[in-house]
């Protein structure tokens, strides 16, 4: 079974964090072993701190108002291995170890599946 | 010199891409080559056509107000070579190559170069 990493925070690397006129911050998670980009999604400072303390990814639901923990339902949990706040403090980036068929609703390994333009070959 | 691929989104590709509330859709930038997630900006109908039109990324600046040509002040420019939409359609993914010394303006490569916790050893 994987297990996610707790990540101490230090409150010099908490305070570079930048919550928008909403409290939320953009969180995307990345699979630690290939490397494809899963998902973005929003963070709270409850659920940032949840994530931490879980080494779970927590994200809030913007549509339902209320924390969520990826996977209680679906099982399709993300473990979290590596956490990087960027240059400005508004975007997040978890390298995650994505647990059974995926991160997307639809099934699918990423919600990034559909391609513009013709599908390369 | 890299060169940036056109890309030619269907309209009913087009129609997946949700503008929020200030007409701007989320967009990701990962390293073709590397896969390192390189920045998160945002991205106005303009921007994302330009993009699509030029092969290189065009953001719109939320600070400044105004299109964001990447790389043309500094000439860190971004070549696109491929563009995906994920499932809700508001945040999009471009897999780009990234010129010059990096995506950040602090000279870095990735805008993500600040863990979380204790760097990894």
């Amino acid at each position: 079974m994987p297990a996610g990493v707790r990540i101490d925070a230090s409150p010099e690397q908490l305070a570079n964090v930048t919550f928008d006129a909403n409290g939320l911050v953009a969180a995307i998670a990345q699979d630690v072993e290939t490397r494809e980009v899963l998902m973005m999604a929003w963070m709270n400072a409850e659920s940032l701190r949840r994530t931490f303390d879980e080494g779970r990814m927590v994200y809030w639901s913007r549509s339902r108002q209320e924390l969520w923990r990826k996977g209680d339902t679906s099982g399709d949990r993300q473990y979290v291995r590596e956490a990087f706040y960027d240059c400005d403090g508004d975007t997040l980036l978890f390298l995650v170890e994505q647990e059974g068929a995926g991160a997307c609703h639809t099934g699918a390994r990423t919600c990034f599946f559909r391609a513009f333009g013709e599908a390369p070959s």
